[in-house]
């Protein structure tokens, strides 16, 4: 059966599953916080669902729960950090902190990451900029599952990319999107459905359109954003290349079809080129360009324009990137999360095992 | 009749005119190379055929031909370049140099531009950091053409990011694409041939789907790179939107609905919050992150394991971005480029008014 629990209570277990597995207490809060924030801003796909899925990754050795994560290369504004195969939840930050703190610096810092897992949700690492007055951006490859315009073949994953932008007295811009036409979560909500997918979010392994949404377990792949080339799927297949080279390439982590899948279970690839999953972070101080206030008054204005823009018949009006994960993240904290019987089962079972009292 | 000129030739007379309005050789020069890359790459829409509209921009006054480029903000990584009403043609060169030059000291640069007029094709401009062994980036935003996800009105430009990476044996990696479904070129070619657009590209004044080539002129808007909500269109609207702040509010540029048009008949936008349109670049050296060497042959592997992925049938291969470009150029340069009968009757009246020989 379905059930709500708070966020403190979720946040506890997770950190405790990861103490279990041997992190340091500050790396399981930090781990649990990356996790859960996936949970409140109403990803669920890459949130607590995933604890189990990581804890297997860990089980395989392909997760070291005690990194030394460290910069192996830098100049003052750029660096690549090896993330000695932790956790991405906890790499990402720490490496995110490396931007940050270049930025400071330098007026802007920019990291590439080898040697890392998962890292949950890519808006949640950009969004550590923001505090500090700067814009945020922070992307990952991962494995293949998106077919480039045409090719049958996967060679890409849904590699998506965030971007935060500080504002006034309106809320910051936070955009966070799968470069595909549809994230794989949302293809599992119609699984789970048995609906037919739109056109342009998969094809067969043929490389011929479909709307089955189990087209991916018959060997087919994700598009790219756009869809086919009339609709413009080579720009998304641009956009997942970028990523992928700046996460994969840049740092010497693997890239293209060689990055390890999530699923522990599943094969690695043969002859991989390089270390673990990548990811790329970017950090610019707002004062490195302009007066803070300046930026932030033109930011609201931009908003503002944007929200009060004539909105399509059977529309409210047009959504600021990151305004519905403001208000999912108020009514997650306000009213708890709920998890799926599935998830809690799965969350029982580790709790059983690790001895962790499971809420 | 359409005739086909040598590209010195076209070079040689677009220089002259740039001249004959007071552009300094230097400048001029400048600004005929960004121009004719257009035609040279293929992107016919945004070369030659656009010499008169920079002209008539300089008749009204809102193009200096002797403008005083410089940088009013900095940080070791960073820059505010205001172009002073330059032409972007030679705006553009300018603030990328600085981003090259600052990353050439401290790893990477990163300019924002105020003050800016159109500045061609932004892969030129990416481009140049290609021989300093760097990855360069460059966007633009752009009058607003287009309607975010569930927007009547019009709020965003076609705004295109460009990002080049150099390889090892293959050639660069250059993408170079406008965040819309369709750009404005693509759009002409079927008013041209009077042909209904696919589905996705355009919207009606009221938001409805169209296939209307010429929906533009009765109020309606391009829509951005996934069409509708259900096929992504909220990417392509983040996409764009990020290029807007980068470019306009980062800058101190116009930026949303008050980005200066570029055909010069067409009023201004009232109460502009900034001025001109705005510019972004980045330049970042593959030897802060990498050895030079392993990242190039890491992206040859990249490269050749997309150019031997199994093509759909139909097809011939996947294409690398940028390939496409690179045989438009070579073609060019050997055979000339062909100019349409209305494109060379406006040249020939730009250089009877400027007693500039015409080829």
């Amino acid at each position: 059966m379905d059930q709500t629990f708070t966020y403190q209570q979720l946040l506890d277990f997770s950190t405790n599953i990861f103490k279990a597995i041997g992190c340091s207490a500050a790396h399981a809060a930090v781990a649990a916080t990356s996790l859960l924030s996936a949970d409140l801003r109403g990803v669920d796909s890459h949130g607590l669902a995933r604890l189990t899925g990581y804890v297997r990754l860990w089980e395989t050795k392909r997760v070291n729960a005690n990194p030394d994560i460290r910069v192996i290369h830098e100049t003052p504004s750029t660096a690549v950090v090896d993330g000695d195969s932790g956790l991405g939840l906890v790499v990402a930050p720490a490496a995110m902190q490396v931007a940050i703190d270049k930025a400071n610096q330098v007026g802007s810092g920019w990291v590439s990451v080898q040697n890392s897992n998962h890292f949950g949700i890519a808006g949640k690492h950009a969004m550590m900029a923001l505090k500090h007055d700067m814009i945020g951006i922070a992307m990952t490859n991962a494995s293949a599952l998106v077919a480039p315009t045409f090719s049958k073949d996967k060679l890409l994953g849904t590699n998506p990319i965030a971007v935060a932008i500080p504002a006034g007295n309106e809320p910051a811009f936070v955009a966070d999107f799968a470069t595909t036409t549809a994230a794989n979560g949302k293809l599992e909500i119609l699984q789970r459905k048995n609906q037919p997918t739109p056109d342009g979010w998969v094809q067969t392994k043929d490389g011929l359109p479909s709307n089955n949404a189990h087209e991916l377990k018959e060997g087919g792949a994700l598009l790219p954003l756009g869809g086919d080339r009339e609709h413009g799927s080579h720009k998304g297949y641009m956009l997942g290349s970028i990523v992928d080279i700046f996460s994969g390439v840049l740092s010497g982590a693997n890239f293209g079809p060689w990055v390890p899948p999530f699923p522990a279970y599943l094969p690695m690839p043969e002859n991989m080129p390089g270390k673990g999953i990548g990811h790329f972070f970017g950090a610019m101080r707002i004062d490195a360009f302009r007066k803070g206030e300046d930026f932030k008054s033109d930011m609201d204005k931009w908003i503002q324009s944007f929200k009060s823009a004539k909105p399509v018949d059977g529309f409210e009006r047009v959504i600021i990137p990151g305004e519905p994960e403001i208000e999912s993240e108020k009514y997650h904290l306000d009213n708890g999360i709920r998890l799926p019987a599935v998830v809690i089962e799965d969350l029982q079972q580790l709790g059983r095992r690790f001895s962790v009292n499971i809420f």
